[in-house]
């Protein structure tokens, strides 16, 4: 029987996360105040974060340990199957190898769980009540409630009114697992108020949702804040499906030629990549890591290399990342969680050194290849991981062409079961290609006056 | 570190299927013709059912071997975990230790794939071009519809109408893995018309639609009919559940005292129970096994054990089971999969040798411990498995009042995640009881003119 599915033990479950910023040529560069634009220190993000997190988001530590209590809770889930895309191999009648890394086992159906986890229990370490955050389609807000009762945690979700409305069952799993959800823009936030101040019918968005929880959390030291994606310690934090990768693709015999993963702010990518990047910059292997965004919000594959704001009302600290602007407003594809102007500080320098490569796909080939994994392997992808999916399908349509018989690795970062919506609109045929002009980004540039790096 | 996840290596998936009619001390009794009410032989069944399904079904002997192609199958899912559930341990303060065996990482998100695979390969070594079947919530219809894609048969699914309408999810995923979906009764079939006839608004039930599905089967020898659940090859079929479960549980180090599963027709239960109660009959062990039903559909503690029908319409050989009667028509509760009229042949003699035992479940009682549950341990069960959660939270509070540490083992035989419908229900206070009198019962009872087991 040819083996399907790699697959580890408790006892292999990774005992640290891996920091790749040990290890990069180039640093990244500092973040500024948002108001004096001069670099800021760790104590800057105190009113925000639990000091272990700072200290996590600032660390040169090569590795951090994994505490044993998170350790246990990710034995819910973890290790994760690694599985061998026979079925798919056969469809696409390709001589590449397929594999994936399937994330979709989690409580909350996603690789999300893996940060939200260690963020509730720092935060418990220093005794935080509450912890606000943001979610757009609504797999880290599910994360994260999920992560704070098992802490005991009161969870304040902003949910982007659209999708409080357009996913009432995303909702219905946060307020199971405890959480209090709101439609943002709420008149709840100082940052709510302006917005609906402006437009009462205000649908919402990822970077005014940021805001408003910002806010609700700097205003209270018993409250903190909790981000999903985009930062150090949460990309650092989802390694730990990168190294059980590594450790699964040699029981396999093979090593990828090739890594994909969605991008989003960049946890989803730096997550699954960033251990194999690891063999390239120590060991000199040479394993392509690229990076599936929608064509709707191209950030790394159009965006520019700046300084700007994390959120839409400008309160974060100015982030040196590849952006199309802080008030860019992508259309509104199935894809939320990719939906954000902005891409993680480490994953834009390393794409500013070319050590990792980016594509855009249109969400219509997402579905399209999500409908063809979905027959193939069984497993419905969520949107977001469909753009991973479409990257797969050309690299193997390459590699058939080529006559290569490359392997290649994919995050299959979370089942789409609360994203039926999604597909019933693609069979439908209501989905439409979303073409971003080059005036579209020119303008949202045009409107940044923040620093230029150097 | 505790272990929380018992897991098993592809190689430890078991090699065979167990029959326990092999061990049974009073072997079932035969079915007989709906006409003539003689016994019936292999033969009668041959136009519904593949002959090496009806062999299995008429089988004697003790294991089955599992052809390597579904192993192989198997593997996209199987072995499953089995997860000591400390958490809800603590919650119920109960000094019972307290196991469950997760089904819903299939494709289909339930254990139904198990018997829809080898049902599908079967049928496809015959040369069958399509399967019919029927569906009520649509877990059944989707693990056929995932079967039948991967052998490229043609599925053909009679849904209940008021499902089809409830659950436009589960008809969407059975249609990317390209099956067929009718609204049932449907004007197809004769047994449809009959029904439309008397009621055009009919919302349909689980006994019209097989009567739909075994008429379009039977009328054509390229198609076949396909059950999810009562006839004895499918319960066999879910043993492996049970078999992975008995080595689990010795790896854990624990013999379960007792063993719960939810209850529809049977193979839910028997999957987890029989090899466990193999070890009652062929060791001497005394481990309880106790089937979880709806006390809206109380056929195991409130039924007869009489000879009756499958299908409303009286289509189907007269079965010696546990029944409410062909005609009851259970309530409308969201458990969709327990809403059945009878329950299988074996099982049922095996409650009618005591050698199981039975107990119902009012749905509020099972939501709160669905809810409890997933607090508890993150995973959102099925409606159907919280029918089993409320069976392990009695037990587990008995054991606290007698201060006894019993092992509980259950089955969670499937996720919610295509049921928030009902869990939004329950959050809005929109549930009832559902208390079926004896009056309704014995009204049904009385309609029934087939023989009275000797």
């Amino acid at each position: 029987m040819r083996q399907r599915k790699i697959t580890l033990t408790e006892r292999e479950i990774p005992e640290h996360w891996y920091n790749i910023v040990a290890d990069m040529p180039n640093k990244p560069l500092p973040p500024l105040h948002p108001g004096t634009k001069e670099p800021i220190g760790p104590d800057a993000l105190a009113p925000l974060f639990p000091m272990a997190l700072i200290m996590q988001e600032v660390s040169a530590e090569k590795y951090i340990a994994i505490p044993d209590e998170v350790r246990d809770i990710y034995t819910q889930w973890r290790p994760t199957p690694l599985y061998r895309a026979y079925n798919l191999e056969k469809v696409l009648d390709t001589p590449a190898k397929i594999f994936y890394k399937y994330e979709g086992v989690s409580p909350s159906g996603s690789h999300k769980p893996n940060t939200a986890v260690p963020q509730a229990y720092y935060n418990k370490q220093e005794g935080v009540k509450k912890i606000t955050t943001e979610t757009g389609a609504g797999q880290w807000g599910s994360a994260l409630a999920y992560a704070c009762n098992l802490f005991d945690i009161d969870c304040d979700v902003y949910m982007v009114k659209i999708s409080y409305h357009q996913k009432p069952y995303r909702k219905l799993l946060m307020q199971t697992w405890g959480a209090n959800v709101y439609a943002s823009p709420t008149p709840r936030t100082e940052a709510g108020k302006k917005i609906l101040g402006e437009d009462p019918q205000s649908p919402g968005s990822l970077g005014i949702a940021i805001s408003e929880a910002v806010e609700a959390a700097a205003a209270d030291p018993d409250i903190k804040y909790s981000l999903g994606s985009v930062l150090n310690h949460v990309l650092m934090h989802q390694t730990i499906v990168g190294q059980e990768a590594v450790v699964q693709m040699e029981k396999a015999g093979e090593l990828p030629d090739i890594v994909v993963a969605p991008f989003g702010g960049g946890s989803n990518f730096a997550g699954l990549s960033f251990p194999f990047l690891r063999l390239n910059l120590e060991e000199g292997q040479n394993i392509r890591c690229i990076s599936s965004e929608p064509s709707s919000c191209p950030k790394l594959t159009r965006g520019v290399f700046r300084y700007d704001f994390g959120d839409t009302v400008g309160m974060t600290p100015l982030l040196p990342m590849y952006t199309l602007g802080h008030n860019f407003v992508p259309a509104p594809i199935h894809a939320g969680g990719l939906r954000y102007h902005g891409a993680g500080v480490v994953v834009s320098q390393l794409l500013r050194d070319k050590l990792i490569e980016a594509r855009a796909h249109d969400q219509l080939e997402c579905f399209e290849a999500g409908v063809q994994f979905a027959k193939a392997e069984g497993i419905l992808p969520a949107p977001e991981a469909t753009h991973a999916v479409a990257t797969v399908v050309q690299e193997a349509e390459r590699c058939k062409k080529e006559g290569k018989s490359e392997t290649i690795l994919f995050n299959l970062c979370g089942h789409g079961y609360f994203d039926m919506k999604a597909y019933e609109d693609y069979f439908s045929n209501k989905l439409e290609r979303h073409e971003v002009t080059t005036e579209q980004i020119e303008a949202s540039l045009a409107q940044l006056d923040t620093p230029v790096p150097a």
